[in-house]
């Protein structure tokens, strides 16, 4: 039996989702957890999206194929909110319907990226997430310098390049608004990112919203598709994976299918 | 010279406001900033709502006479969130009106209460102002309880006692309301509140919110006028002071006036 968890933690303390000898990671812990909840030597998850050191998720996606030994039982969910820590909570847990894997199931990711672009805005409560720029930032500019990133597109650029995987990725939404609380907060929707892609992408847009580079500086950095030192990889803090999209029940393995063929660099 | 400073704090790593010896204190940590950006030996603040340990806020107001040997300057505010650590913010400084006092020209102080009431709810990047409580609060059945307490009543059921200070208070508002994001928030607002008062308030709330006690049990306990064991004085960490509201300028020292001769017992 395969279980799909929903997650959401706080990346502060973790560096980032994937188990590392002897660091603290979201992996580790709530594989550590799941042990003891489920009375089982060990258990592997599969993640929907693999956050960095200091990135967050409010809808982290993960599987877990149950050990012959253990079974699922409505209580698994409390049981293992008892036992983690404070910054990671589980918010769901139950049977996966066939054909889910978290990982190449999911149809696409979001992500936010929050900034408090005034001193007035920098709240200390919520300091862990919201990136503090020190200078205002221009949203209309920056919407104009994303409109033309998005689609279907070789983000090498903007990606730290992994062997054997392709950078080319198809970016659904990359938009900016001033939410409720004045915060500049961009919204990023792919069918997946390659490494370090969201970061690169707003470090890249700031400049813009600034004045300091032309709203056509985005798109020129894309079109070059090499890494370009100008691009700084803007701080793990503010980013948050705040949704994985799924199709109906139905297409779940297909899915899975397709995202594993594209996925791989032929 | 007087100043007025509006400030933000975590309260999380903080012993409260005042100054306390060998305690890091939000009173320490900004009057540490103040006597190195105005190059004086010591400064004294004044501030509208005294919190505990463990109470944020996002509306703090104080006040400082300047030192003869220094002078106000633009960049104060910049150059003091410059020296200060991330969990204080000064959102705005400026020259007071004349009258103005941080503490006694307030008409009220209003503080917000926050609560997930669901494990779904329980939001590892907000845990640190959020209160989690295992079990669903009826929001209807805490207003209908909140209702009889507010105006003008004798709080001290609900207040740690201190020599010579009057436990009279114009309770103002004390509302529920399930807020966006699903959280249960009180907003309590009133002329000034008394030690422990909104944190006793939301105690005596939240069994009612539970339906272990009965809707007319807090005003029931405002009726006895001593505190009751029964009623807890819940977590600080969920109490944030939001915002302190003060007259037209014509009113400051008027109202200084009246708050003076109101808060002390004949």
């Amino acid at each position: 039996m395969r279980l799909r968890i929903d997650l959401s933690y706080d990346g502060s303390d973790f560096h980032g989702w994937a188990t590392q000898p002897g660091l603290r990671t979201v992996q580790g812990t709530l594989e550590g957890a799941l042990t003891t909840v489920l009375r089982v030597p060990a258990v592997t998850l599969v993640c929907a999206g693999r956050t960095d050191t200091g990135v967050h998720a409010r809808g982290q996606v993960v599987h877990l194929d149950l050990p012959e030994e253990s079974t699922y039982d409505e209580k698994l969910l409390r049981r293992l909110n008892g036992i983690l820590p404070a910054d990671v909570r589980v918010t769901a847990l139950a049977p996966a319907a066939d054909g889910f894997d978290a990982r190449f199931s999911a149809e696409w990711r979001r992500y936010a990226y929050r900034v408090a672009d005034d001193p007035t805005l920098a709240d200390p409560l919520t300091r862990g997430h919201v990136l503090w720029w020190p200078r205002p930032l221009d949203v209309e500019a920056m919407t104009a310098a994303s409109v033309p990133l998005t689609g279907l597109h070789d983000f090498a650029a903007f990606c730290k390049q992994r062997e054997g995987a392709t950078t080319v990725r198809t970016l659904l939404d990359l938009a900016w608004q001033r939410d409720a609380d004045g915060l500049v907060a961009a919204t990023v929707r792919a069918d997946a990112f390659c490494h370090h892609m969201v970061r690169s992408l707003v470090g890249c847009l700031l400049p813009v919203g600034e004045g300091r580079r032309p709203v056509t500086w985005p798109v020129e950095i894309l079109a070059a598709a090499v890494r370009d030192p100008a691009v700084a990889v803007v701080a793990a803090h503010g980013l948050t994976l705040e949704e994985v999209g799924y199709p109906d029940d139905a297409d779940l393995a297909a899915q899975a299918h397709r995202a594993r063929a594209t996925r791989e660099v032929p």
